[in-house]
């Protein structure tokens, strides 16, 4: 378990958020589930964007940062199936930022409203240091719905929805001055307006596909810790399998080796917001009009046991440790 | 206007925020009001809390920062009548502050969800330069019943719920470094964990009495401006009526003049929560059986015009700037 999953234990131990009254799902899973009537569920996350920790103030356009921290939170929603509806943003900013800075900032969150169908109901803004933005977001659900990450059983088949590491690539670039290369924008996109599957997560839910799911916020190997660790399962991915980002002659010459290995970003890299998703066999062949379907990578399956297992093309087996983000880790 | 009152309008016109599908009410009031269904309406706000914003590192202790930034949040939700259900939690925290400083934090906020009968239903934990916790709660209402700030008609009588000014003379007696005082103890209460009026806010709202209500959070003079501004009213204070925090002169002795005039603090102090609150004049006496009514006080009534004036003892009539806490003011 990485350090911040040991906070919100120690968090959820200290405070009462045992399920109840309207509350059918607390805290552990990537977003609440309240019941607010028979017919419905609503289903409810907050999500922290820090100026220094998950974002860098020079690099990264002032609009991208109002997109992707709205982005980032409702990609919770989406892995739980449920339709986007309301957020509350709540904003601490420099006074030196609240010019066009901040112009920026909200002209790309609105942009990542309309995109993903979402109303702003409220929030907070106050002066702080540096930029912090938290961005609660509320979606819906048909009753029942919602796709937990409890769910994973021994022999379900393990699915991520598009490429992994594009982020992590895009970001090995900003860290070394090429934010702004314009000729690089195409690869900086993924970090810096991340598309967020809510079709395929609301499409999912509804037909009651995935047994389990989540979305791949901190890298593979981190989030599927997380899964396994709730379903109380292993895994075992094919390394062939892994949909890694692609790189070209051009860019892996301006990267370092340990920043360019396009495995090492698929598995550990963070920010793709790809969904994944576990499914009994029997229910592979629905998968086939999924949207996005052709992106789509089965990348190995559930097991006994608690291990999370790479297995090379050679057939060697290695244990894959949760080297994913951690905003508690020294090195990150 | 004040500055952060601004900027929320620069928000809400940059993002789409009007009522609309679930949502009642959008950006602009103490919180949201969204409607499930038609038997209930839920309301929903965030808050933030921020280290050497909001509250001093070295003075406040960890408890009383985990209580206040939940009370504060929920303070919105009884300013509008609103029964406390559920909240989020984004917290930000230096890995120094991990150990025992995060346990006083989260003991303080269970305290807090219980007495104010929340749950805890999700959040985000991540690392911060400094602390930095966002609140998102939200609360049950019957249908119809939320008492906004826009509903003051001139000729209603103004209250005030309780004495003005009690946490920022606390706030004045930290600033000197008496904060860890234990004779002080008493005083500091307001400051450090303040009382929530939520029982009289479901009661007021229960019974449709106000006109118009909001909480106390940035100081009367600033609170009554935007209940002014929301209603297109003005407002006439008795200085005679004002609830002013009780200075004894033990304690006067240990504040320059400034920060010892009762008049002063309870104009433009924050961090009270009581509640403000506007009636027609043929309701008052529907008040007598409030929970806290002998704390009340009739502070003034609401006036044609837009102007806020203050009427002295002497009969001197000047007016009402609003003083109260901006974040963004330079002085603050």
């Amino acid at each position: 378990m990485n350090r911040e999953d040991l906070l919100v234990e120690r968090t959820a131990r200290a405070i009462l958020s045992r399920a109840g009254g309207t509350l059918q799902l607390g805290i552990g899973d990537d977003a609440a589930i309240l019941r607010p009537r028979r017919g419905m569920d609503w289903v409810l996350t907050c999500d922290a964007f820090l100026e220094g920790i998950h974002f860098l103030a020079n690099a990264h356009p002032a609009d991208s940062v109002g997109y992707k921290s709205l982005a980032r939170a409702t990609s919770d929603l989406a892995a739980m199936g449920a339709i986007p509806r309301l957020f509350l943003l709540t904003l601490a900013i420099p006074p030196s930022r609240t010019g066009a800075w901040l112009d920026g900032f909200l002209r790309g969150m609105a942009r990542a409203a309309r995109e993903l169908g979402l109303r702003l109901a409220g929030g907070d803004t106050t002066r702080g240091p540096k930029v912090f933005a938290s961005v609660t977001v509320l979606g819906e659900i048909a009753p029942g719905k919602a796709i937990r990450r409890t769910g994973a059983r021994r022999g379900d088949l393990l699915y991520a929805s598009g490429a992994l590491g594009r982020a992590q690539l895009g970001l090995e670039l900003v860290r070394r001055g090429m934010g702004r290369d314009r000729r690089l924008r195409e690869l900086l996109q993924p970090l810096f307006y991340p598309k967020i599957q809510t079709e395929l997560g609301t499409w999912l839910a509804g037909r009651g596909i995935p047994s389990a799911m989540m979305d791949i916020s901190d890298g593979l190997s981190t989030d599927l810790a997380r899964l396994c660790l709730a379903s109380q399962v292993g895994a075992q991915i094919d390394a062939r399998r892994l949909p890694c980002v692609k790189i070209s002659e051009r860019i892996a010459r301006l990267l370092p080796p340990s920043a360019r290995d396009p495995r090492r970003l698929a598995l550990h890299g963070g920010d793709d917001y790809a969904l994944l998703f576990t499914l009994p066999r029997k229910k592979e062949k629905l998968l086939r009009s999924a949207p996005g379907f052709l992106n789509f990578a089965r990348i190995g399956e559930i097991t006994r046991g608690r291990r999370i297992v790479l297995v090379h093309e050679s057939g060697r087996a290695e244990i894959l440790r949760p080297l994913g983000w951690d905003p508690f880790r020294q090195s990150s």
